[in-house]
């Protein structure tokens, strides 16, 4: 007989479940997408609805224990109410309490990178760390914090807003009303704004070539043409990790983790982003205190676009830790 | 009967000491100046005789339960030796072991800066936060870090380095290797250097008045001037509050903490410094998440100088916790 959660990632584009064991295997997975417009509660019904389904194909002895959810947005963790989620048009939504008394299971939700931080470490490292920092690369920049062997979430849950730490005062503005925010030089979108500046500059770089031929500019796009060795689009690469590796510092400098794990879009580029991340980071001693100051590990997470998933598996696990 | 410890902050010029009790009174206190050259075991030496002068002017009943001592430099928690410590000269000191076996008493070190966010804790605040970070604004920022109502030190003591944060990629260069620190726009050497640079560039000022009068050019000077209508000393306060603001909002982001305390030289200016960095923090809604993101207290430390002493005080009592 397993223990087994209900796991459900909810994204800006669609929401995913599955039922997952205390071994990461998952089962009965479903996807509703978001309907953009659509009420937050009847968003919320035809999510349950494809829950039930799922909790129905149980294997006979197994039992389900909790529900764990990630959400994108500003979550009370104290009340389990998603007070705003600006991509899906959430605002005060007691989304514990009606996924626990819809599907008479207890609930437990998060933001979802800091789900995604415990998913990590439950399901993504074999070490066990105690002190360890998630970046999640991709629209933004999301972020988790682990320290002391305990998620860290500040007050109300309103902490690890990582990706708005301004790296560069007086910088590019960030919707969030500040100015030169980690994400807007280290996200995704950051790296693929600068691919399409270079390539209007340059035209006669590897990367306009590729793009005069239909390839879409991504994140991506820099990366791969840099393999080739197109020196434009080396260049966008190198100012990309300089910049991301600032933020890493920072974050170094601060929590001295053990790990940083870095996962979401860009993280795809596997050791072509962490070895140069690396290389930046060693060049700074890994940040202040170059004087035996430990090294950190810098990986990339294993758990892929699973993350989310495996994120709110970890947190229906603790419920009631 | 009262349970003391004995504290001990080692600075940059002197080596202050005191007997303190659970209510934080202080008593036979001592202070033994820092030699510039001495061996560092000598050094310990002359610390180790003052202490136990003041060990021997007990009261009748008190008892010493242990010590604690802060040290600037870095610091391994794990095993109480002192790593480095560049304005001493220090260098793989075991001072935890050498103060305990001559002194026969359990003892406990850390940071200085991490050792005075524990004291604010214990002895500073009438309410009991579980969440805070104390900014020590002298020389260079110091921080402390308290989080799910523990001091978080990271991998080996070697975190909470919060002056080291970069707020200004590529910018002013800082010692530790650096460009951009914190610390090199917020610390109390900044807002000096900044203050000598307008008094230069504008002759016509109070401020630089003041300096042909004889008066130093120090931290207090532009908000002193400030206060008297000075338009340049002003606009130095208004810039040394909004990179102060920054840092602080970085923080806030990343800590959503209940507090954040100021204390170090730049401190003493008191409301004139809190007022103004509290408006600036509110004007961006105290960071990412204006939504219903809980308010940060901003208070000035009240433990004054003497910070350092309750700090080590409350690493004193934390010893077999």
């Amino acid at each position: 007989m397993s223990e087994l959660v209900l796991a459900i990632d909810i994204g800006g584009t669609s929401m995913k479940g599955a039922l997952v064991d205390r071994q990461g295997h998952l089962s009965s997975r479903f996807v509703v997408p978001v309907v953009p417009g659509e009420e937050q509660e009847s968003a919320l019904d035809r999510l349950i609805a494809s829950a039930k389904e799922s909790l129905q194909s149980l294997s006979e002895g197994d039992r389900v224990i909790g529900i764990g959810c990630g959400v994108p947005g500003g979550i009370n963790t104290f009340t389990g109410v998603c007070d705003y989620a600006s991509n899906l048009g959430w605002k005060n939504l007691p989304v514990a309490r009606i996924l626990s008394d819809k599907l008479s299971l207890p609930c437990k939700i998060d933001n979802d990178a800091n789900a995604a931080m415990l998913g990590e470490i439950q399901f993504g490292q074999e070490k066990a760390y105690r002190n360890a920092i998630l970046l999640t690369l991709g629209t933004g920049i999301g972020g988790g914090i682990f320290v002391n062997g305990q998620l860290y979430v500040g007050n109300e849950g309103k902490g690890a807003e990582i990706g708005h730490m301004v790296i560069v005062a007086g910088g590019i503005p960030c919707p969030c009303g500040r100015k030169g925010c980690f994400e807007t030089y280290a996200s995704a979108t950051a790296l693929t704004r600068e691919a399409k500046k270079a390539v209007e500059a340059h035209p006669e770089s590897l990367m306009a070539e590729e793009v005069r031929k239909g390839v879409k500019i991504d994140a991506a796009l820099p990366f791969e043409c840099a393999k080739k060795g197109d020196e434009v689009a080396q260049q966008v690469v190198d100012q990309y990790i300089e910049y991301l590796g600032v933020g890493c510092l920072n974050l170094i400098d601060i929590f001295r983790p053990e790990v940083i794990v870095l996962s979401g879009g860009v993280s795809k580029q596997g050791e072509n982003l962490r070895q140069p991340l690396e290389r930046y980071l060693e060049k700074f001693g890994y940040g202040f205190g170059v004087d035996k100051a430990p090294k950190v590990d810098v990986k990339i997470s294993r758990l892929g676009a699973d993350i989310g998933i495996y994120g709110a598996a970890a947190l229906g696990f603790s419920i009631g830790e």
